[in-house]
């Protein structure tokens, strides 16, 4: 999506590790304007396949997620990265570790809210290793729902999540693929 | 706001301590067509003052910001409850307690994303301590920013961080607003 991959290169700084800051439209302030066109292009291609639910995770994907639920007039759910007071003990749980943040988190949805037989769409904001998405599929699998599809904003290509997670049989749209990432030399894309 | 309060008669669970767990449309799964419609209102009652920033606290509080900011036409910028990797160093933050999950956070906003003279609508799910209010309120004016106006879903009004923050000179708008709540007999409203 070019529109995306405009302000990849426009906006986005680059930090040794591999870290590709994009807080100000993406992940931290959020540009609802480009949001919403994102949200668009994953209804569009998606439009074939029937959506009951749009499932995402703590804290990223959710502006985004919100979004194509609402033109999908379908529900939103997100996984929640540890066990709160304010839902049940029912829960599907999931391990994912974070790369980014150098931890690992039980991630949780209640069993009363992910049903057999549902399809659901997952929307993230990143891939990379494919860690928090394996999370989300492992979740929407143990409830007997079926994985409609998959939605990313931007996927670190150059890493193998989305290969893998594609040769499990995943369809997975990523509205911009990184190529290669360097502090000195920026971003590339692959077309 | 009415449509709000029958959703919360119906299928909010109280659990001990004042727990009030609405994971079935507010906080964990979410009902978007239902948030969309909060945003309408909260956009209504703040039809007069200029607003240049939606912010809100992860991770409840941002598909209703979103909507809101996305009507608006301005950003959204949500806080963070720990500094992770993949925003700056330079950031405002503020002490946070919870009571829902019986820990304290700090919360950060990135310098360079909240601006001197800025007017900040800030949106969240909940009020009843106010302690998160209070450290987004904190944000806001480290930055030179002005509270143009605050937006809360449920108010838990019998608890005293509504009546403080308004006594100070804040504008909320709660669009429920309980006035008692109980295991047994489930949970009223003011008027």
């Amino acid at each position: 999506m070019r529109l995306l991959e405009e302000r990849i290169r426009q906006e986005a700084r680059v930090a040794p590790g591999d870290v590709l800051q994009l807080s100000g439209f993406l992940n931290h302030q959020i540009d609802v304007d480009l949001l919403d066109k994102m949200a668009d292009e994953w209804v569009r291609l998606y439009a074939a396949e029937p959506v009951d639910k749009v499932l995402t995770i703590e804290s990223s994907g959710i502006a985004m997620a919100c979004l194509v639920a609402l033109k999908l007039g379908v529900p939103m759910l997100f996984a929640k990265k540890s066990k709160s007071t304010n839902i049940s003990d029912d829960v599907y749980s999931a391990d994912v570790r974070s790369y980014t943040h150098g931890s690992s988190n039980t991630v949780v949805v209640d069993r009363s809210l992910l049903l057999p037989g549902e399809r659901v769409l997952i929307i993230d904001d990143f891939l990379a290793m494919g860690e928090a998405l394996r999370g989300l599929i492992s979740l929407t699998e143990q409830a007997g729902a079926t994985v409609a599809g998959i939605g990313i904003a931007v996927e670190k290509a150059f890493q193998p999540g989305g290969a893998d997670l594609r040769q499990k049989g995943y369809r997975i749209e990523s509205l911009a693929r990184i190529a290669s990432m360097s502090v000195d030399d920026g971003v590339s894309f692959f077309q």
